[in-house]
Formats: structure tokens, sequence, C-alpha cells
């Protein structure tokens, strides 16, 4: 039996996963394999970390990354110490020292994943990231491989699991935002600072590296789209409710002729599409592809276990000599890629759902729809709702398909209105 | 640019679609690739199949598949004419003139698996099968090489689209059975016989493939027990309905101590479990792993485009020499795995439903739950309807967890009591 060595570079909970699989290989399969990978060191800042792991004696343990970069023992470096720096240096000399490198790092993928990929494509090694979006869900390997005869036409997906548990909980406990977030971060779900995951930029690396892969492009990442839950009322998560959609935080990308649509934001989905019964913690990737039509994987998007799942199978794949292949043979997040415009979120066409709070007197509605009319926005239903608060009600709408443009000049418009109180919320719709 | 050349056997609805596809190079991940899949022959019994093709000059037709297989220059062929014969025998003469293979057989698989694979080994030569499973969705690559890391504890599948669309007719539109298959007929997702598919074998061929995979173990595919849908009352689909269960025709795998359970039958799920909300003709798969928890993966099981996509993926994989390497590496469907005993059905858990058309009268249940008692069922909840039939009224009943043989010697034994009429029925459980 070959082996073939890892060195794992930030022993946080993922790397405690992957550490234990590794020692072990409780798994039929990885246990049988030709070529097996061997956990050989480890390096962590904390010192405490060795004592805590109870490693066996023949594990290397340093809080000096370098001593793992240095090793000509160690031929695949596991880098899961995220964020930007100095997790990019390390994965520089990883590939300088002619060492393949599996990691879970979306940020910086998403950020500098050409830049990385050139540099490997030039040291002739690879560069593996299954667990950087949706934890083990296979989803980049189905992206790349299982789904290669396909065009992309779509990618739809639920890729952070703290925003989705807090929608879960205010959607099924009427709980309002900061009770839910609370809540998540109590159970270690969400972080002390939450803004990664609930303001959408979790999301929108995650959507970058899928879109890549997807539709074999490269873009800005600084012009993905991306808003957050954290101004979610749990009113109109109840009014969309009631109309017959659930609220979920989504990422979608979308190839148009010209150029792609890339964005993430709370999105109302009808209650039968597949995307609105994944609650909690759990994430799902719908696909359409040309051949394949509508696909959806599910599973849990992130946590200990799910997640050193997949860096374990890129291990795999690196040590098989799979990952080589495939990094050679996938010609994205490269120079290779036609650059294409991310289209403008003004010009993105949805249906949209509106609340105003209006005054209760005769007139508002044709106001209001006599504005909506006049930038081609037309009204699918409404709702007036009696709940009253400080004088006004709630006027809930849901419109057809309209240009984002236009709906903003009219919002802006409509703020000249007297009997339009407060701000007036609207939410995206996908069918 | 480097190609491989693939021989196409088999020009069916799913021949016509890979040949589509790799003519038509759509995908900009394929077109793109180091080395890419060429068409180069065509075998088919039906002469008439060249000019409905209106296949370019530089593609050979033949109607004998051996011209295929002694061409030096082909280097990988396609099996897709499904059955046993002669499908066993061109794969086999396939290996052994140095040709990779890859199939979407189903049967044959389920079948002769482990002595085709043997036969591949030994000629140092690859079998892919993505297509075989799951129609697009890339399933086998999933459970192989995404969930390597994992012990597979229970795969849950609908992996037969034309009994899940017959369901869901007769479910959504209270159709019955046989009005519900005269009209899969009609669209295509039935064949004139439909008894593969309706009497649940094609499922259990699934599962058979499945389950080697994910548990890593051989078994004899005879004691896969199955039973198919032709039998269904839609009175049934109906109670249990309104009881808050889904009844459909799953492939079941579980790994217990000391063997598995491998069956397929029409079962009842919870309307909230994700699988309930699986309709038509889609197909999906639950996976349950030791580290990456519950998944799973839906997609279109079946259909022209999407198994060519399954198809083309697997022959991108041996284009590249990574089927090669799986191959190797997969140490499945051979001499090298653990001969497990499939458990007997009669040892089989589950809840049951049960409806028994009895007399009306007085001390009935008492009867029946006496019965079940003393073979150690539970009732949880017993709900008996007025619809009065032939002067019997149905009693529908779920029971607790109760083992399956002692609840064919109740069921027995029950024949002998006079208030029962006709035949009971009985659906097992998953939650």
């Amino acid at each position: 039996m070959n082996t073939f060595n890892v060195g794992l570079i930030g022993m946080g909970t993922v790397g405690a996963g992957v550490a234990k699989i590794l020692l072990e290989k409780g798994s039929p399969l990885l246990e049988k394999l030709d070529c097996v990978p061997v956990l050989k060191g480890i390096a962590d800042r904390n010192p405490d970390v060795k004592n805590k792991l109870n490693l066996p004696s023949d594990i290397l343990f340093t809080t000096d990354a370098k001593e793992l970069l240095n090793n000509p023992d160690i031929q695949v470096v596991v880098e899961l110490i995220g964020g930007l720096h100095p997790a990019m240096e390390i994965i520089t000399t990883a590939l300088e020292k002619g060492k393949d490198v599996v990691t879970a790092n979306k940020m910086l993928l998403a950020l500098h994943g050409s830049e990385l990929f050139s540099k490997a494509r030039r040291h002739g090694k690879s560069i593996s990231f299954e667990a950087s979006v949706g934890g083990g869900i296979p989803i980049i390997a189905a992206l790349r491989d299982g789904f290669i005869a396909n065009k992309i036409e779509a990618i739809f997906g639920i890729v952070n699991g703290t925003t989705n548990y807090i929608l879960t909980k205010m959607t099924r406990e009427k709980v309002k935002y900061s009770d839910a977030l609370a809540e998540a971060q109590r159970l270690g779900y969400a972080e002390k600072d939450p803004t990664m995951d609930v303001e959408g930029i979790d999301s929108s690396h995650k959507l970058a590296i899928l879109a890549r892969i997807g539709f074999g492009v490269d873009f800005d990442y600084k012009n993905i789209y991306h808003e957050g839950i954290s101004a979610m009322d749990l009113s109109d998560i109840w009014y969309a409710h009631e109309l017959g959609y659930t609220l979920k935080l989504l990422a979608i990308a979308k190839k148009t002729e010209n150029n792609i649509e890339l964005r993430v934001h709370p999105t109302l989905l009808p209650h039968d599409h597949p995307l609105s019964s994944v609650n909690g913690v759990f994430n799902a990737i719908c696909i359409t592809g040309s051949a394949v039509g509508e696909t959806m994987l599910y599973g849990k998007g992130a946590g200990q276990m799910p997640t050193a799942s997949a860096v374990v199978a890129d291990l795999v794949d690196v040590a098989l000599g799979r990952a080589g292949i495939t990094f050679k043979a996938m010609k994205t997040f490269s120079g290779h890629c036609e650059y294409v415009p991310i289209a403008d979120i003004q010009q993105f066409k949805t249906r949209y759902y509106l609340r105003f709070s209006v005054v209760d007197k005769p007139g508002v509605l044709a106001k209001i729809s006599g504005i909506l009319g006049k930038y081609e926005i037309s009204i699918a239903s409404v709702i007036q709702h009696k709940a009253r608060e400080n004088g006004t009600v709630p006027l809930v709408m849901m419109t057809h398909l309209a240009e984002e443009g236009n709906l903003q000049k009219a919002l802006t418009e409509m703020k000249q209105l007297d009997v339009i109180k407060d701000h007036t919320k609207f939410l995206r719709v996908e069918e």
C-alpha cells in the first residue's frame, strides 16, 4: 500500500475532524485504497492544541507552519486557517515547494483564486477545494465533472447555514431577527461577529466559486451584488408566507446571452419549490444544465465532520493522482477563461414583494399604483392588512416581472407621497 | 488537443443524446478539455438509424457491433443496448480487445457486475457506469468519491421515474393505478410491458449497484426483497395521506452490524420528508454517511439528455485517465469484497400501516388487537372510516415498530377471523 503524506495547517474544528478521519480510517472504501492519505504533521499557532488532540507520537506537531512547508516528506498541505492572510502565503509557499494543496478557504478563492490557480499550474501542482462550498455536499465535483456535458444555465443555492438557521427559526417560531441570531450564536452556528454570514458576504464568496466553475468564465468578484438578512422584518416573512412564499437567502447565478447575473439577497420562493423545505443549517444547491435539466444537491453545509468529509475526499483525489489530472483539465479560474461582465443589479428582472406603510385613507392605492404604472410595474395582487401600527396600515403587493432600476425609481418617487410612512420594504422573488 | 475515440453501440434514445452532445460540444468545460472524447463509430442493428441521425461522413456506421469492437482506433466502447445479452458479450469482447467501457446497463451490472469487473481488472481496463443509476444525477461519483471518507449507514432512494410518475399521479389526481399506468405509457414514461419498472425489479438492480459501492461489500443479488406498485389501491394512498404520509416506491439499503438490509417496496414517508416532495419522473437518493450526515441528490432519473449527460461525464473521465485510476482504486464489485448476507425480510423492523376490511359490529377491534398483541405488535393509532363497501368498513391502523415475521404470522392468524373480509393490506413506513 502506497501512502501520501498530509500536512494539516490550522487545527480548528474542521482540522480536528480531518485528523479524526485520517487516523481512524473508518470508511471501508478509504481503507482499501491503493494509495492512502496519511497524516504526517500538524501546525497550529496554539501549542495547547497538541495535548488536546492526543496525537500518536509519530505525528509531527509544530506551532510554525513553515516547518511543515519545508518538510520534504509532506506531499500535500491542507490549509484550514481561513481568511486571506497568512493563508495566501502558506498556499503560495506550499505550491512553490512542490506540494499539492487542499483548502476550504472560500474567501481566498473568491478573491484570489485565479492568481493561486495560475501559480499552481506554473508549478505543476493542484489546488482542491470541495470543502469551500456546501460543506460535505460534493457540489464542486458535480459541477466540474458530473455535469461537464452541460451548458450550465443557472445555479441557485442556500449556501450559508447560519442565515438559513436564522431564517428558519424566524419563519417557524415567529422569533425576531435579533433573537434568532442570539440563539444561533449560543448554539455555535453564528460567530460573535456574524457580519460575513448575515450580510451575505460568505454566500457571495461561494457563489463566485460556483459560477467560475459552472460557467467557465471569469469576472470581477467585486461586482457581485450582495444583501444580507440583518434588516429582515418578521412581518415580511409572514405576509409573504401567507401569499405562498418562503423566504431564503439565496445565492443566484444565471447565464444570459452576453453577461451573467450574480447576486445574493433574501429571496421569496413558492412553498413547493425544493429549496423552500431546506431548513436549519442545511444547504442545498440547484443546478440547471442544458442536458441534465433541474438537479439539486442537499446536505449539511458546515460543521466539523461534513466539512472534514469533503477535505478527505479531496485528499484521496490528490493521493490517487486524480486531482492533478482534474486541475490540469479544468480551465477555470485562469487566464484561459473569457472575462464576462456581471449584469448591473438595475437591469435584473424579477417579480417583487412590496410592503408600504400607508395612512389608511381613500386614494392611497391609486397614488401608489399610479407611480408604479409610470415605471412599467404592474401589480399582480394586493393585500391590505388590518394590523395597525402608529396610525399606519401595511399594504402588501406582489408585482409582475419588473426591472430593478424601474422599481428603485418608483420607490424614490414615492418618498414624496405623504400617504406613505416609514421605509418601503421590497423583496425579490424567484419561481 | 488530444482526442479519445468513442464507439457507440446501441443507438436508441440515450445513444442519440450522447451523439448529440459529442457532436455539438456545447459545454464550455467540455470544449476546453486537454483530451476530448470524439465520436468515431456507431453500431445499431437497425440500418435506418443511419439516415435518421444525419451523421457527419467521417463517423463510421455499422449494423454489426463487431466492426467497432475490432476497430483498433476505437478506445472506449459505450454499451447502450441494455439487457443481459448480447450486452454481456459486447462488454467482454471490448475489454479483451483493450478498450475501456462505459455502460448504463443496470441489470447487467446488478447480476454480473463482479464477473465483468474482474474481467476488466485482468485486462487493465475500466468500466464506468454513472448512467446506470439516477440518470443525470452524479450519484455513483458522490458515493464512490465524494463520500469516500464516510462509513455509509443508509441509502434510501426513489430510483425509478416510471413508478414515481404513476404514484404521483395517483396521489395528486386520485386516479387509479391502471389509468395512471396507461397515461405513463402514452407519454413514453412506461414501456408496453411495464413489469421491470412496476414490479420494482429495475429499482432492485439500481439498489444492488448503490449498495455494493456504498457499503463496499458483496452479496447475492437474488436475495434482495422487491415488491412493486401494481397492487396499490388508491384508497390506501389516501388513507395514509390523511395520516400524514406520502407513498413512494423506495429502494432501501441499511448497514447493520452483521448484515445488510436491501429491499424495494412501496413505503410511507412523513409528508415533510425530503423524498415526499420528489414528484413525477424525478429521482432522488438520500445517503446517510458517518461524517457527512444526511444528504440528498435530486434530478431527472431517466430520459434522453439526462442519461446522456452522465454517459458523457463518464467518457470524459475515461479520456482524461481518471476512470482508470478510479476503477483500479475502487475495490468494490470484486473478489476483494467481504461477502455479507442480506437480512431476511422476516427480520426487518418497521412501523406498519394496516387496512382491514371488517364487518361493522362490536368486538372487531378487540379481536384484531388481541392477535396483534399476541405477536408483540402494538397499535399507535386507529381510524375507522365510514366508507362502506359490500357491507364492510375499512379499519386503518398505524403500528409501532414491529418485526415483519410477526406481522406476517398475525395476518395469517387473522384470516381465521370471520369479522375480517377481503385481503388485509399493509404498507411499511420509514421516518
